[in-house]
C-alpha cells in the first residue's frame, strides 16, 4: 500500500464511505424479506388481507434488524469520530465486520420466515455475535495501537469499551433465549438503550 | 455518545448521507415491483405484448411511489438545511422515519399487484401516514429544542409546519378514499404541489 | 422551499448525490437480470454449461444497458458541471429523468428474456426516449433560464445541445429498427461515440 | 466533454463516488445468493436446520467474493490516490472494469449453487480475469500517459504494476485449478495477502 509504504497507516475516509453505503443498502434490502404475498385460491379482499397479516412476523423481524443496524451504524460512527487513521489490520477487521453486516438481511428473513424454530434465531444471533465481536476487536486494536485521536479522553475510551462488552453480553443472552423463547429472543437487545444511559453515568 | 457526553448534540452530516443512500436505494428498488413477466402458453409477440400491458398497474404504483419519495426527500432536505445539530431523540425520530421509507417498495408493489382491493391501498397509505407523522414530529422536536439555525426566520418555520400538517391531512384523505375508489386514492397526493404554492404565499 | 422563498433557486449538490446513488444502484441491479439458472433434469457439467450459455442474451442486454447508463451518467455530469443552481422545475425535470433511469433494469431484463420479440425492444427504446427527451429538456430549460455558469462559452452550450439532439435521433432510429432487426436494434447507440468526436470538431 | 475540449483531461472525483457506490451495492447484493431456503415436506426444527446447512456452499462463495471485492476496492483506491485526472479512455477502462464488478454477485451465486461443476468456477474466474486485466490496463494507461501524481515515486509505480501482474497470474492459476479441484480453486486468491508483503519488500 502507498500509505503503508510511507507511514504504515492510511486515512479512514473512504472506509467510512463504504460503510455508509453498505449500511444504507443492507437496511433497505431488508424490505425484500417482505415478499409481496402469493395468494392461492380465489382473490378477494379478505384473502389479500389475510395474506398481508401473514407477513407480520416478517415485518417484526425487519423492524428488529433495522433498529439493530441503526445501532451498529451509530456505534461505528462514534468509533470512527475518534479514529482518523488505520493500518491494514484495522481495515480488514472492518471488512470482516461489514461481511457480517451484509448477512443481516439473510438472517433477518430467516427469522421472519421460520421464526417458530429456535435454529433460525440461533443463526440470527450468531450473526449479531460476529458483529459484536468485531466491533470489540476494532476498538481494542485501535486503542492498543494508538489510532485514537488525542482529543479523546480516557473516560470515553472506557465507555466505548463497556458498550462493546455489554452488547456482546446481550448477544450471548439472546443466543441462550433462542432455545427457550425463540420468537422473543431478540427483545433483549432493547436493553442496549437504557444500558447506554447507565454506562454513560458510571 | 461522544457528542452527547460533551454537549448533548451531534452534527447531522452523516445522517444526511444515510438518508440520501436509503432514498436512492428505495427509489431504485421500486423497479423490482415490475417483475419481468412469466408467460405461460405459447410465446408470441402478442403474448409478450399482453404480458407487458398487464404490468401497467405496477408501473403506475411505481410512478406514484417514486414521485412521493422524491417529495419526502425534498422536504427532508429543506428541514435539514435549517438544522445543523441534533440529539439522540432527533436521530431516532429520523431512523424510524427511514424505516417507513424502506417499507415503501413493499407497500408500492402490493398496490401494484393487488390494487383492486381496498386493503392494499390502506396499507400503502398507512405507510405514508408513518412517514408524514414522523416528518411532523421531526420538525416539532427540532423547533421546540432550538435545533433550528438562527438564519431561519419565523415565517419559514411556520411554512414547514403547515406543509407537514397539510401532507398529514392528505394522507388521511387518501386512507378514506382507499375504501371508495381504491385505484385512484393516491391521486389526492398531487394536491401537495399546488398546496405548497398556496402555503408559500400565506 | 427555503431557497425558493429567498431567491427562487437552490443549489444542485444534493441532487447530484441522489443521481450518483441511483446510477450506482441501477447499474448494479442490472445483474439481477442474470438469474442463476434453474436447471431441470439431471444435474451434469454439460447441463450447467448449457444453462449458462442460455444466459448470453441476458448478458448482452446487461452490457448494452450498463454502457448506456454510463453514457447518461457522463452526460449528466457534464451538464451539472456547467450548472450550479436550479429552481423547482429543473429539479422535477431531473426527478422524472431519474424515474426513467430506474426503469432501465426492468426494460433491460425484458429484452434479455424475450429479445426475439420486437415489442421488448420497443419498450426498451421508449425507455431510452424518455431519458433522451428529459436530458434535452434539462439543458433547454437550464440555458433559457440562465442557470449556466458564466465560465461556459457558447460553443460548449451548442455542443451539449447537439449531443442531446443526436442522441434523441439515435433513439428514434433504434425504435424503428426494433421492428426489423429486434435483436440488433440497440447497436445503433454505438454511433454516439464517433458522433461525439465529430460534433466536438464542428 | 467540456474538460476534453479544454485540456483533454477531467478530474476523477465523481468516478470515485460511482466506484464506491457500485462496490457497496455489489458487496451487499451478494447476500441475495443466500436465498431463504424453500422447505418441502413437514416443517420441523431439524428440517429448517438441514435447509440452513445446505446454504453453507453459498455462504463460502459469498465470503470469497466479498473478500475479493474488498481487495479490488482497496487496489482501486490505491491507484486513484496516485491519479487525479483522467481522459475519456481511462474513464471507459474504469467503466468496463465496473461492468465486471457488477457481474460478481451473479458468478458468485453460480459457484454457490452449482459449485460441484467445474464450469461454474471457470465462469467465476473468467469474471476475475476481466477485473484483473482491466486493473492492469488502468495502471498501464495511467503511467504511460502521465496521469500519475508527481509525488508518487518510481518504486511505488513498479510495486502497483507487480501486484496487478501477480493478481492476473493467480487468476490463471485459479482457472486451471477449476478443472481439477473446482470447489477449492478460489483458495489460491489467499496468496495475494503474503504476496503483497513480499512484493513490498522487493
Amino acid at each position: 500500500m502507498v500509505e503503508s509504504e510511507i507511514s504504515g497507516t492510511m486515512d479512514t475516509k473512504r472506509l467510512e464511505t463504504l460503510v455508509d453505503g453498505i449500511f444504507a443498502i443492507a437496511m433497505t434490502l431488508l424490505v425484500l424479506g417482505l415478499a409481496a404475498p402469493q395468494i392461492s385460491g380465489p382473490l378477494t379482499n379478505a384473502a389479500v388481507t389475510n395474506a398481508i397479516l401473514n407477513i407480520i412476523p416478517n415485518l417484526i423481524s425487519l423492524i428488529i434488524s433495522f433498529v439493530l443496524l441503526a445501532v451498529f451504524w451509530k456505534i461505528h460512527h462514534r468509533i470512527f469520530k475518534q479514529i482518523d487513521r488505520m493500518d491494514g489490520t484495522l481495515l480488514w477487521i472492518n471488512v470482516i465486520w461489514l461481511l457480517f453486516i451484509v448477512l443481516v438481511p439473510f438472517s433477518s428473513t430467516l427469522t421472519g420466515d421460520y421464526g417458530q424454530f429456535p435454529v433460525t434465531h440461533v443463526v440470527f444471533n450468531l450473526n449479531m455475535l460476529g458483529i459484536a465481536v468485531l466491533l470489540f476487536l476494532n476498538w481494542e486494536y485501535a486503542t492498543r495501537h494508538n489510532f485514537i485521536l488525542d482529543t479523546v479522553d480516557k473516560a470515553q475510551i472506557i465507555f466505548t469499551k463497556r458498550i462493546n462488552i455489554a452488547f456482546t453480553g446481550l448477544v450471548f443472552l439472546a443466543i441462550l433465549l433462542s432455545y427457550y423463547i425463540p420468537s422473543y429472543a431478540e427483545v433483549v437487545y432493547l436493553i442496549i438503550f437504557p444500558l447506554e444511559q447507565v454506562l454513560q453515568r458510571l
